[in-house]
Parts: structure tokens; C-alpha cells; sequence
């Protein structure tokens, strides 16, 4: 096994005996040859076999050697062949000009079947969402989407590289807590060995500051985060990939945004070097390595720029909406040629508790960052100082008997710090340019959405 | 704050100004000397300060200049100071061969406190287990413990990297499932949206084989895993993360031992390579890199050597038993000198109902590998004829109504294809000579250990 050739090492070796392992995409059986396009997760390869018929019984003088019966055989079996059949073929590889597919096909001299597809696929390239989403694992199949979770891959490992080249410590904090992790809204609760209630995280927050106290100095992690969010748009689900960092030692959100704009331009140029040209082919848009350091515009300003361009947020809390956030983004793709944004400077009111506070201002030292219109990211500073801290939780009507232990852990000593969270689906469906978190998750979860 | 001093960096420094961040480790407040040991996550080091303390009234003659003031605040703060204190030091480095600690000192300047602990410290060096539990973000402080997770992360990144480098796909599988994972005992449920029931994902299983069906070819997912289970023991817990591998186009379960044990051989050199030396110095063992291939081992021949060793198995399934793996595991090291072995060749009735059977002997394809003596993965090549498949899951008594999302997945072709499941923290605990995997976790889930 270890030896399996792969579809896109046949065009660098000779012609010869060679064994493919893949699946069927389609069969075109014409009366003297037919034609397999076998594909496996590197690419597709034409199979081809010279057809050979039973004898006409009115006329026929068929001699009906063995090698005839062994011939026809192979013929029936790939005239009842069914798209999706995984098999190996074994045959002779033969380079040909004239072949599309790579200018190589392989004449087949026999086939292993491992599992015959059922011969009505339940799904086709027009099917909707919703019926591919049922049949998932088929639609995976497409090239398209195989590429999708090969850059998820260049993507996640040379983030994780960054911070494993710079000291970072990998945690897995826990997902069942006795507690919510950032509101009582949007949670999932369940029965925990029948006296206690447990709750999904809804972020690894708590827990990423915890490593904090704990002297870890830098942490990060890349894990599923939970939120029992009702919402239907093309950005939310009720389970995420959540991507985040968290360091010590910082003097203001200034410099979590610092570290996260270098890792965004490290992972791009990376999914750029592997992939650049085939997500050219088959997303038709090129990726571009954003130039450091990103626009920073405080949100006072940019809710004026977005006004100045003839749209008024209608939100009454003063933080931008959707269409806000497309405006500013594209102002600043016109004005900077730049697809990022940090948006900082919010007010309290509309920030999660544990953001610092700047003194002068009264605002947060925190951040949202915009990639092509669409918010990825918050960024902060988090409150250190234990008083401070549970001042501002009594403020936003949290009360200390759910948070005590949160607390607690500022108690004992703790340094200035803060990260970043991300959504992984978010930067995917916009490096891409899909128009829904739904086609660059592995099996989507919503309200609707639970199996397969 | 991007050029953060680190106190491992000190050493390599020339005499003069530093600022340095960590927490105080002691205090020792002599009467004409103070000394604070600073500990950040990569080292501590000894402050300095010669103590000025306050004339005394009756005699005194102190002329209370401003300097004199200064250096009395500073040695008063020190007086005060207590452990946990997060702090940072501005004074001047001085290299002198008597100071054990590394053979440098600083002497302060001043000091910056970001958040000062509350003075008595909940736990101390002798806390039962429990009790350090409570107290997770402080003994996370310990030298050792943070070792413990540096170890974890390159640990991680090698088995990436190994897998990345080998072109596999790394998924992340939903967490929230419409039905049962594994099997229908130690399952958490909840309320999904009100009209539906989630369960928690027991391992990744059904869906790293999506994967294969989906022509992913290899995958790889490291996440967490939820498991209902009331055991007590230093093994289990209720959230484990699980690191899973799964390929197709095998022959056997053959194929996937050889990938796992490569894994293994190649992330504990790396974790030797960066780690040996301090790991021999706070846990008192040495890394041993092991050799490839590992010894297999027939599960009915391992019943037969550990009998020879005067255990009988009380167990009437036919499995090992936790001391029969200690036994075998105990003759394997003194054998072959080996810390691994692969037990293979499975009765049906002690596997899972998804794995695949031996055409000849009516065994599974399947192995499980322990680890000095301790179990740690189960291996196999999976059954991807669907009805043979189904077949199995009957002969367990599971209906169709719960599997048949899954057993759609064979129905539209699929590759043989198998893999392993293992679990990171009996890993971590083993390497490092622990007794229990709460102790190698980051916040460890039990029956009655929901928080913090």
C-alpha cells in the first residue's frame, strides 16, 4: 500500500505497466471502445478498453477462447459500470498528445472493484444546497471542494508553524463547562451524571486568559466552539472552527492586532505558494498576500466614512451592521487597495465585559477585523485587574455567582494580556470567495442541520 | 512589547539596564538585603535590592530626601509583596558566578506591579490532587507542569507536520451528531432547538470515514471527544482529546500500524530533540525514540505468554484485562526492549461492529497498541461492503434507523480504508512517567470535575 501511485505522478514516468486507485467520474461505453475517467484526490486519468462484443448468435462462427471470455467480461463489467465505483485498475500506461486529460491514458488490462456505487447518484452538479449538504460526502467529491480542505490544511498548519516557531503552547481547554463562557444567550445545556448542568463553550475565552495566570505566556488553539445561534444567514452555525491566540505582557490591543496581521500574511503567502494557481482555476480569483501592517480606522471615523458614502447605519447602538461593514471595506480596498481592516476604538456598551478600557477615552482597547467586507475577527485587551474586572461584569448585569471562578483566577496575580478570536469558516469563505460559511465546512451545522 | 525580555535570554546578556516580566516565585525580605525570585515561562531569576528602612523616631536624624523616600517605598513594597505577584522589574543585570540561579542577578530600579496576589495561596506544594484541580491556573505555575505542555506542543506539531508533509487533509468533524457515535452507552444528549435530541460526539469514527468515501485519500483531526463515563480511574475522563488518522487504498490494518508507529518514532524524536534534557532533569526519565517496525503481537498468543507469567486473565470475553497489557507489556520490554507492541487479530465479538474480518481466520483486522503497558489505540481496516457492514451491526443487536446516514456513506462507492484513534493525554501521561491523565491536562473532565 505504502507505494500507491497517485493520478498526478503518471505524466512524469514512462510508459509501462502501472495500478491506479480512484473512482469512477464517468463512462462512456461506444461500441468499440469505451472510456473511464478515473479520479482520485489528485487528479483524474483516462482509462481506456477496447470494446469486445458477444458474437451475433445468427451469424456468429465465435470460437470462444478463454482470453474471448476474459475480454468480454472486462467489457460487461464496464458497460454496467456505475459512477462513484471506487476500483484499482491495472494496465499499461501510454503517453498520447492527443489525450486531454494530461496527455496520458492507461489501456486497461484488468480491474479491482472495492464498492460498486448504487447507480442512481442522488445528487448533481445543479442540485441546491440544502440537497448537497444531505449528500455531503458525494459532493465532496468535486474537485472544487477537495481543494477547499487541502488549503484549510496549508492554511491552519502554517499558523499553527507561526506561533510553534515563536514559543506559542498549544491548549485543548474544555468544551463542558459548569458555566457560560460569554453570555447566557445562545447556549446549550445539558444533563451532566444527572445533578449538574453542563454547558457548551461558546469560546475558549475563560480559558485562554486562564493560561495567562498560569504563566504559559503565549497560547494558542484551533478547536470547535458551540452557540444554540437560531440565525440562518450565510455566516453563522451552531458549531464553528474557532481559531485563537492570547498573549502576556502586551501594552495594548495594539499589539495582539500586530501579531495577528503577521500571521494572516504568513498563512496566505503560504496557501498562495501551494495553491495560488489552481484556486485561480477553480475559484477564478487570485489570492492576495495582504501587506502589513493593515488600515486601522478607529469606528467613530469609519462610521462617518460609511455616512459619507450615502448609507446610514440603522443600528442604534452605534456599531456598523453588514452593509456598514461591506461599505467601509470597500472604501478602504479604494483607498488603500488593502481586502483588510482593523476597526478599533468601540464603545463599552457594545463590547463583552472583559475588554480593557482605555483610561483617556473610556473606550475599549479592542478591535474587529474585516476581511472583504465581512467581520472575522475581535480582537482585545482583556481587564487584568480583578476590581475593575467585576465592576465591569455588575455593569452588563452579570452577576459573580457564575463568574466567581473566572474571577478567581485574577486574584492570585495576573499579567496585561489579550488575543484574538477567529472563525475559520469565515476566513475560508472569503479567501475563496464562496458565498456561504456552509460550502467550506466539513459537515455544516445550523438550527436545521444536524446529520449526516 | 514585541522585544520582550526573556529570563532565559539574561544569561547571554552583558551587564547592564533590563526590564523583565514574570510573577514572584518567594520573597526573601532580610533585614539590610531583599531578594525575589521572578519566574516567567522560561526561567527565574534573582532580584536584588538593598534594603533602606525607615529611621527610627527616637534616635534618628534621616534627612528625608526625595531619593531616600524613593528607595524606602520601593523596600517597603517588597516587604509586601506577595507570591503570584505579576510584575515587571526595571534594574540592572549583573553577572556574578556565586548566584546559583544562572549566574546572574538584577538589581532593581523599580517595579511596575500589573496585578498583585491575594497573600494566601490556596494551595501549596503538598495539595492532594483535588485540591490542585480547584486550583488548576496556579499549579499550572509549577515548572513541571509547564513542561507538561510545551512537551504536548511539539509533540502535536510533529505528527502535523508528519501528516502535512505526506499530503493527508485535515477535517474537523462535527461535535454535534443526530445519533450516536460509538455505541449507545456514555453518551451526553441535549435539546437541539427544541424538537430535536444532539449527541456528543464519542470519537470522529463515522465521519474520518466520510472522509475516505469522499476521496480525501488521508485525513487527520485532532479534537475532542465526549464520553458519559462514571469510571473514576487515572485513564478515563469525559472529555479527552482524541487524535485520529485515517487512510485509504489499504491492504490491512498492516498498513495503518506502520503509519502510526512511523508517527510516533518521528514526534518523539522531536519531542526528545527539543525537550530530553529537561524532561530528565523535573521528571527524572529519558525519552526513549522507538524502534521501527514495533513487535505485533497475536491477542490469543499474548493470553498464552502472560498466562506463562502466572497471570490468568479473569476476564470471560477473551480481552486483556489492564494487568494482563501491563504483563504483556512487561515481557515485550524485557524480550525485545521495546515500550511498544501492537496486540492484534480480535474476536468480532470484543470489536467494534465496523471492523473488517478476516476471511480466512474470522478475526478482526484490527489492533490494539499499548504503551508501556497501557492501552492507548485501537487500529483498524474498516468494513466498506455495505452489506456486509450492515450484516455486523445487526449481528450487534444496532438497528438500521440510527445507522443508515451511515451506511449511506458505502452505498455510492467507497475505498477500503481504515485507521486509529488515539488518545493525547494517556500518551503525555505515559511519556512522562505520570500516574494519572488529569495530571498531563489542561482542565481535566470527570464525573464530579466540571469546573473550573
Amino acid at each position: 500500500m505504502s507505494e500507491r501511485l497517485l493520478v498526478k505522478q503518471l505524466q512524469s514516468l514512462p510508459d509501462g505497466p502501472v495500478s491506479v486507485s480512484g473512482w469512477v467520474e464517468t463512462v462512456r461505453d461506444q461500441k468499440k471502445v469505451q472510456f473511464v475517467i478515473l479520479r482520485d484526490e489528485t487528479g483524474a486519468v483516462q482509462l481506456v478498453n477496447p470494446a469486445t462484443r458477444p458474437v451475433d448468435p445468427s451469424t456468429g462462427s465465435g470460437t470462444g477462447t478463454e482470453q474471448d471470455a476474459a475480454a468480454l467480461a472486462l467489457t460487461e463489467s464496464i458497460s454496467a459500470m456505475t459512477t462513484g465505483t471506487f476500483l484499482t485498475v491495472h494496465g499499461e500506461l501510454k503517453h498520447d498528445e492527443r489525450v486531454k486529460l494530461g496527455g496520458v491514458e492507461i489501456k486497461i488490462a484488468s480491474l479491482d472493484i472495492a464498492a460498486a456505487a448504487l447507480p442512481e447518484t442522488p445528487i448533481a452538479a445543479d442540485s441546491g444546497q440544502d440537497k448537497r449538504m444531505d449528500w455531503r460526502f458525494l459532493d465532496l467529491r468535486q474537485r472544487r471542494n477537495n481543494l477547499i480542505f487541502r488549503v484549510q490544511t496549508t492554511l491552519e498548519h502554517a499558523m499553527r508553524s507561526y506561533w510553534v516557531e515563536r514559543d506559542y503552547v498549544e491548549v485543548h481547554s474544555p468544551k463542558l463547562m459548569a458555566s457560560a463562557s460569554e453570555s447566557n444567550a445562545e447556549l446549550f445545556s445539558l444533563e451532566y451524571f444527572g445533578e449538574q448542568t453542563a454547558y457548551l463553550a461558546q469560546s475558549p475565552q475563560f480559558f485562554k486568559q486562564m493560561a495567562q495566570v498560569a504563566g504559559f505566556g503565549k497560547i494558542f488553539e484551533i478547536a470547535p466552539a458551540f452557540r444554540a445561534d437560531p440565525s440562518f444567514t450565510s455566516r453563522h452555525a451552531t458549531e464553528f472552527t474557532s481559531i485563537d491566540a492570547e498573549i502576556s505582557w502586551i501594552d495594548s490591543h495594539e499589539d495582539v492586532a500586530k501579531m495577528q496581521e503577521e500571521l494572516l500574511a504568513t498563512a496566505f503567502a503560504a496557501v498562495k505558494g501551494k495553491h495560488g494557481a489552481e484556486i485561480e482555476e477553480l475559484f477564478g480569483l487570485e489570492v492576495v498576500v495582504p501587506a502589513i501592517p493593515f488600515p486601522r480606522i478607529p469606528l467613530a471615523e469609519a462610521l462617518e466614512i460609511v455616512k459619507s458614502r450615502g448609507y446610514e447605519v440603522p443600528r442604534t447602538d452605534g456599531d456598523l451592521d453588514p452593509e456598514g461593514e461591506r461599505q467601509i471595506s470597500a472604501h478602504v480596498e479604494e483607498t488603500y487597495g488593502h481586502q483588510f481592516v482593523f476597526i478599533t476604538d468601540y464603545h463599552p456598551a457594545i463590547r463583552a465585559f472583559y475588554h480593557m478600557r482605555d483610561e483617556e477615552t473610556g473606550l475599549t482597547k479592542s478591535y474587529d477585523l474585516l476581511f472583504k467586507g465581512v467581520e472575522i475577527t475581535t480582537g482585545a485587551q482583556r481587564e487584568h485587574r480583578v476590581d475593575v474586572l467585576i465592576d465591569q461584569a455588575k455593569e452588563k448585569g452579570l452577576g459573580a455567582e457564575h463568574l466567581d471562578f473566572y474571577f478567581d483566577f485574577f486574584r492570585y496575580g495576573a499579567p496585561p494580556h489579550g488575543g484574538f478570536g477567529m472563525g475559520l469558516a469565515r476566513v475560508m469563505m472569503l479567501l475563496l470567495g464562496e458565498s456561504s460559511i456552509r460550502e467550506v465546512t466539513y459537515l455544516f451545522r445550523g438550527p436545521t442541520r444536524l446529520a449526516p
